[in-house]
């Protein structure tokens, strides 16, 4: 190393996901690129997820105990956390069998406190101090995502990519130079390259954009890019096995964005539909079909309302496809009094342009519904923001509309 | 329940061992079991060991990324506290299902506060304040067993057995009326009744034969009865799901011991035995011999050492089997240049009678030779404590050598 005696080493975390943590293999694997990295002289925090499948596996056990009551969200918090104990740990033992010294910590043990909000709580407080003194010490710190503790003293978890979170979290509190997300892709493409053979990986992309494609099925936690937005801390999305660049996300001032107004298309093929037709069309009905499936913890996307016609109206909306069968007999019940019947269809699809140059052009909605007419998708639903517009289409015509859209707004031109 | 206001509760603790957790099914059987025994007016403390061989895999999984050095010993105590975190949780799930208000405490949630021995760490304190506080709310406790929280706040192990340790020092911390170890046999009896067809189990039994057969053979943590003897703590060992008694571990004046000389017989197969023959007879020959075995971490138990013959004497010890091939070889490397040669024997085990009052009769080891001798039963090595007699005897001769024993004296006779 040539890193002078008495210059603070850039700190660097890096996050590891289930899939590339799935088996001991792999993890010694990350574990020998992990002490080439330390090499390079940075001072390396790693947060890991648990190992492949595994969280299912104690979701599953927890069903099994449960009977028909959902288990506990504080006793399924602690259940799931020894996931990542467990990766934490092997990942600890793997860098220092390969050459460096390493400690795993737990959630707790890094200092990241959260809100009581037990299987989606919120990172309130991370006291740094630990991780601080063991990088000084030149030790490379693996700490468990995904978790942290209440003041209650109760092991809580972040939800869903909440490793994502915890890692962008930690390189805000120890001020580190940029975190790193590693995963089974190789970086934020314009599209789903499976569906579409031209779609073209982006070397960056501003947290906006990244926002939107996140929040519309792009493999990242949307919690954690607001997270990074807001502290201002460059992520890099890359393949952990495959040594390709990856995605750069960031805020910088010279991004491509600026340059091409859509920077990618986003498809989420999680979605159902349901329509209550002609409901009676007077004040309070749309709470009264929507309270209900809050109560239930059904999260209610897109919804559309039809101009009313002779006192009725269609009421559409969508939920994803675990919350469809659910939703459908709620709104079957707190309808049958109000409308004449309640018919659904889970077979749907998003389709998103995204783009933050969209905000300050006009003609894009017009020029997304001409492709998608000319390509013979039909549109079900329309929903947009400033920076994205979304049309809900039949699954079946995912393909078409995703190569259309993505040669509408030349996506798989080179333009760097 | 039948409890009056204002009156405590008695406070029981119970501890389930790995076989009795092994699965879901096993889970919330038992569940089902500690809600009927709170409905009785008791405050009911849980303690669980990991289940089934889930320990075993985890060590596989840290030996597999650790390579040819051991893992460190730190992050395995993390590591392996998850297995009965997992069971902990599970168990809360189960008891409230089963209709009883309950949680999971970890064990530095339990408060239980030990030395920084990773591996085999002591209890230094434990803060019961939060067991208390949810005692007193109505909550049934699991606790998970076998863990603890070190100065350093580092997670710590308490070794083989732990959970039993953790028990019955919850159950002192609490002032609890006793504590109740529930495993796959369903008692302690005169000897092991598979290869004894007469042998009887005990109804109760003193602190100090329980230790002693403890140590040599009988499924339970010799720390955990030490504690147990110290706090005046009784230890009830039964089935976790036959009911039937089981033996009550006590040190209540009116024992049957004091009426029975020889409380049971142990035996421990897991006996090999190395012999340095012809070895100059000279100070410090001992030291020689066993400081490399002890730097190399093996336990040697029986040493024995004959008569020295013109300057020559032969020194016998005995070690586990696992240790057997190393300590040959180790043994063979010191003993070298100041020996004829070193012989090993692998198949032998050791069979004690152990009681209390031994240590106010006279004959017991006569008899228990002409016992041996009278069945045909060749007596290696002999070692004596105050309440025991152990003999090394031929593998191959144990199950002969208990009978005779077991006959010699009168276990198999009902005295109560």
């Amino acid at each position: 190393m040539t890193i002078p005696v008495g210059e603070p080493m850039p700190i660097i975390v890096q996050k590891y996901g289930g899939s590339s943590v799935a088996d001991a293999a792999k993890i010694s694997a990350i574990a020998r690129k992990i002490c080439d990295r330390a090499e390079t002289g940075a001072s390396l925090v790693i947060v890991v997820s648990a190992m492949g499948d595994s969280t299912d596996r104690l979701i599953e056990m927890a069903r099994d105990v449960s009977g028909d009551r959902p288990p506990e969200a504080r006793e399924l918090d602690t259940l799931l956390s020894t996931g990542e104990l467990v990766t934490s740990t092997l990942m600890a033992m793997a860098i220092t069998a390969a050459g460096h010294p390493a400690l795993s910590l737990s959630g707790q043990q890094a200092g990241i406190r959260t809100d009581t909000r037990h299987g989606s709580a919120r990172i309130a407080d991370i006291n740094a101090d630990r991780l601080k003194r063991e990088l000084d010490r030149g030790r490379i710190c693996v700490v468990a995502g995904f978790q942290g503790l209440a003041d209650t003293e109760d092991v809580t978890t972040l939800g869903r990519g909440g490793s994502d979170t915890t890692a962008v979290a930690l390189a805000v509190a120890l001020g580190a130079e940029r975190c790193e997300i590693y995963t089974d892709v190789d970086g934020i493409y314009t599209t789903d390259p499976r569906l579409v053979p031209s779609a073209r990986k982006l070397a960056e992309i501003g947290y906006e954009d990244m926002l939107e494609m996140a929040s519309l099925g792009a493999k990242m936690n949307p919690r954690s890019i607001e997270l990074a937005a807001v502290y201002d801390v460059p992520v890099l999305v890359a393949s952990t096995f495959e040594d390709v660049p990856g995605t750069l996300i960031h805020g910088g001032p010279h991004m491509m964005e600026i340059r091409r107004a859509v920077t990618g298309i986003a498809i989420d093929r999680d979605v159902a539909k349901i329509t209550v037709r002609a409901v009676k069309d007077r004040p309070g009905v749309s709470s009264q079909i929507f309270a209900p499936l809050s109560e239930a913890g059904v999260s209610v996307d897109v919804i559309v309302q039809n101009a009313s016609q002779e006192g009725l109206t269609d009421v559409t909306f969508t939920v994803s496809k675990s919350d469809f069968e659910r939703a459908l007999d709620l709104t079957r019940e707190t309808c049958s009094d109000m409308a004449r019947d309640v018919v659904g269809d889970s077979g749907l699809a998003k389709m998103s342009i995204v783009g933050t140059g969209m905000q300050n052009g006009t003609g894009y909605a017009a020029a997304m519904f001409g492709a998608l007419a000319n390509a013979g998708v039909n549109i079900e639903m329309i929903t947009t923001s400033e920076i994205r517009i979304t049309c809900v289409i039949a699954a079946s015509a995912v393909t078409v509309a995703a190569n259309a859209l993505h040669r509408a707004f030349e996506l798989d031109a080179v333009v760097d």
